[in-house]
Formats: structure tokens, C-alpha cells, sequence
């Protein structure tokens, strides 16, 4: 695409056409069932995965974008001529599990390359569904919530920060220790189930750092929100203090350390430090 | 208070009145402020926590209420001639780290029992001040979500569950081993912070289990929660399986399983034994 392509408008044209698909199935979630309480259907939310990336596809066609998608659904498919030359990694909805339930967290990433490398990643979006904040961020020019620049916190200590963690592994044994040593030192840790999201919060300074080591987590689902990230001023890498530049690939996990500022990053690492 | 004293009318009119209270600070935390990010201001807080107090004992004392008032924030304390006949158990803000930073989960908590002592609370309300839902209880009544009964999910194996669990200790490496077993086969673990609305997203279904076994937890913050949980069906018991009874005092810490039914409690029971 033309370095001049408006991508924040066709972002936000996505934005809504998966919250008018999700919208109608929300209220049918929010209706106590007999059996399951709040929040039911598993075998609904795989659909609207699909029909939400469906939709995010349509709108990008309208634009006459011509490229290659990357999607934890349906893996790489090419649209147009050329293909090769953009790629639009998709996370349609991050946090289904919430959504289920009826939890208030979840969220739709889009991030745009030239090639299928992290790294590369120019331009993005996550959308918060549940509370309408959305994302933005373009490569060198910052980024932005519903319009507005955002910058990550100067909470510098780990005594007063919020850090997010993620757990939810069978090889928490094996992490236990490092992990440990992580939650021993810092004073609020959280989990709100859509890591997405929860990078943006990094970057909106709701939140200090956010850590994912259990290697589980797909490019697909933070190729948006490491790009937000960094352009809200935060630093991203490996647990030992390694660039993340991964493929973007529907199989490609990731394993990583966001925070908002240097002392908090480096506060992290040396805890995550194998003993 | 005579038993047909209508609590719900009580409590909705607290929830109003520190609602109000509290809604002008969100607004000055939204603003992004040059060191911070979003989200600052811990020093305010303090005095809104105060101020919320003061705002639920009013109300109280509109409404003729005579009561020994229990808070986390200035102890016990005795209003009217019959103090003695009637406990008001108070947590004015749930959450104030997520309400300090910005993050959209906190609450308010109220329970009125005869005695201070957590078996016999018999009337309970926590709002979530975020969203605007407000969870009520009487004993022998059932729960509400706004006026709407709820229940506790179905859910009964952990590879389906969403479980609450709240790590923030220092003494996490002596948990390690009980936690690890019950993280690893558990799917999704979550924690959003505010531990008497995640109380109250178990009534409701949202989630299957909350599991606190720091033992840092005051009673203060659960004693309205616990109530709106065992009558949407919930249960409630030590790790060991004992019943939770303790004094409502703003000393008196707890630890605890709850759960939306019985296998998942037995499950949750089971990991967290001894190895």
C-alpha cells in the first residue's frame, strides 16, 4: 500500500462491523441460562471467531486492499494481486473465553506489515469491546485511545506497580520458581484474561509491565499490541533481555516481557533470571 | 432493626450516594497526567475511602438505623441508643489500586448481620462501581444482579472452569506447591483485583470458583460477598474443607475456597491439599 494509505480509517470501519456481529450475541449471553448461569455457548463464540474475521477481511477488500492474512483461525490465505507486498495479521476476538461468560474483557487486534515479521508490523488497532476504547498506533507517530496519545507510566518500583502475568499453563511447575520470585516482589498482579488488551493497558499506564513466559502465546495474538505498545514509549523483550522478532505465523508463540518504562523492564528480567 | 426493615432501599441509596462521591475523582484519573500516564493519585484516595464511609453511615442514620460499624478503614465503631443489636460491616471501595490506575474493576461492599460474626450476616450488597451492576442478598431469598436472580454456574470440571485466585503475597513461595497443582489443571485462572466483585462474578455465574489462601484477607472485605455467593447456590469452606466462620472484626483474616457447585469445590479442595 502507499505509504499515504489511511489505515486508522479502515481500522475503525472493522471496529465496526465485529461489534455489530458480537453486539446481537451479547445479549443473548447476558440472559441467565437454567444450567450455566451468565454466560453460555462455546460452540456460538467458534462462529463468530470466524464471521468476525470475515468481516474484518470485507472491509479491507472494499478498500482495494490487496494482501495476505494471517489468522489463528484460518491460518494464511492471499486476497488480490499483490499479495506479497501486505500483511494483515488478525486476532478477531481475543478473550473469547471472557465474552463466553460474560466477563467484561475482551478485544479485536489488527496489525499491518510489509512483510510477515514482527518487527515489521506498521500499523495497528486493538478495540476494547466490552468498553469501546480503541487502540491505534502507526509506526514513528505514537499511539493513540479513540483519538487521544497515550504514554506508558513511570511507575518505576515493583513495591507500587500493577503487573499483569499470565499462568494459565500446564508447565507452571516448571515456571514456578522464576515466577515465584515475580509475584513474591511485586505488590498487585493481575490477570484479565485478553492479553491484547492487557499490552494496550501497558502502554495507556493503567497497568506497569505485563509477562508472558510460557511460550503459548501465537504472533497472531500480540503482533498489534507490541506495536502499540512501543509507540506509547514502552520497551518489549525476550525474559533474558532478547529483541522479540518472531514470524508472524499462525503457529509462531512467543515468549516476552512489556513494560512501560526501562527500571520496571529491568526489574522484571532480573527476577525472571533462571536461579 | 424489625425483619421486615427494607435493607435493599438502604443500600441502593449508599450505592447512589458514593457513587456520586466517587465519579468526579474518575473523571480527574482519566485525564492523562505527564508522569503517570492515566491513572494517579493514591493520596486522593485515601480520603474518598473515608469519604465513602461517611456517605454509607449517613444514609444509615437517615434511616433511623441504630449500629456498631465495622470497617477495614476506622474500626468498630457505635451509632445510636441500640448499637449492640445490629452490625454493619463496610468495605467502601474494593479495588482502589484498579480505581487509582484506572482499571475498570472495583466495588463497594456492605453487610448487615445481629452479631459480628460472619454466619449471621443476613443482608449484603456489593456494587461494581465500574459498570453499574449491583449484586443484593437477604438470607433465605436468594441473590440479585439488579433486581434479577441469579445463580451460580454449572460448570463441573476444572478444564472448562474459570477460577479466581488472588497470589499477591509475599509468602507465595511457601503456597507454590498447592498453587501450582491447582493452576496447572485449571484453563483459565484469572484475577481482576477487586476480591469482593469477583465474589459476586462466581454468584453469578461468570466464573466457577474464587480461591484466596493467602490468609492476608480481611473479613471486611468478604462478609457481603460471601453471603450473595451461598444464596445463588455457591459454596463456601476453608482449604481444608471447614466451614468459614470467623468474627467480623477489622483484624480477623480469612482464607478461602468458593465455589458455584459442589464438584468444583471438591476439585478445587482436592489440588489444594498438602502433598
Amino acid at each position: 500500500m502507499e505509504p499515504s494509505f489511511d489505515w486508522n480509517t479502515v481500522f475503525l470501519q472493522c471496529k465496526e462491523k465485529v461489534n455489530a456481529l458480537v453486539r446481537p450475541l451479547l445479549k443473548t449471553l447476558k440472559d441467565p441460562q437454567p444450567d450455566l448461569g451468565r454466560g453460555a455457548g462455546g460452540d456460538q463464540m467458534k462462529t463468530v471467531d470466524l464471521a468476525a474475521e470475515k468481516a474484518i477481511v470485507e472491509v479491507l477488500l472494499q478498500h482495494g486492499v490487496s494482501f495476505t492474512l494471517v489468522s489463528e483461525e484460518s491460518g494464511i490465505k492471499e486476497y488480490g494481486s499483490q499479495a506479497k507486498d501486505c500483511y494483515v495479521t488478525v486476532d478477531p476476538i481475543d478473550g473469547t473465553t471472557n465474552l463466553v461468560r460474560g466477563l467484561p474483557f475482551y478485544c479485536s487486534s489488527i496489525a499491518v506489515s510489509q512483510k510477515p515479521v514482527l518487527s515489521d508490523v506498521h500499523a495497528a488497532m486493538v478495540t476494547d469491546m466490552f468498553h469501546g476504547d480503541t487502540y491505534t498506533a502507526i509506526k514513528g507517530r505514537g499511539s493513540f485511545r479513540d483519538g487521544e496519545k497515550i504514554v506508558t507510566s513511570a511507575v518505576s518500583s515493583l513495591d507500587d506497580a500493577v503487573v499483569g502475568l499470565d499462568l494459565n499453563t500446564y508447565k507452571v511447575k516448571e515456571l514456578a520458581p522464576q515466577l515465584s520470585e515475580l509475584i513474591q516482589n511485586t505488590k498487585h498482579i493481575r490477570h484479565f484474561g485478553a492479553n491484547a488488551l492487557e499490552l494496550c493497558f501497558v502502554a495507556d499506564g493503567l497497568t506497569d509491565a505485563f509477562v508472558d513466559i510460557r511460550g503459548k502465546l501465537r504472533t497472531t495474538d500480540v503482533a498489534a499490541g507490541f506495536l502499540i505498545l512501543k509507540e506509547a514509549g514502552g520497551l518489549l523483550s525476550t525474559p533474558k533481555g532478547e529483541a522479540v522478532d518472531v514470524k508472524l505465523d499462525p503457529q509462531q508463540t512467543v515468549t516476552f516481557v512489556a513494560s512501560g518504562n526501562k527500571e520496571i523492564h529491568e526489574a522484571i528480567l532480573n527476577l525472571l533470571k533462571p536461579k
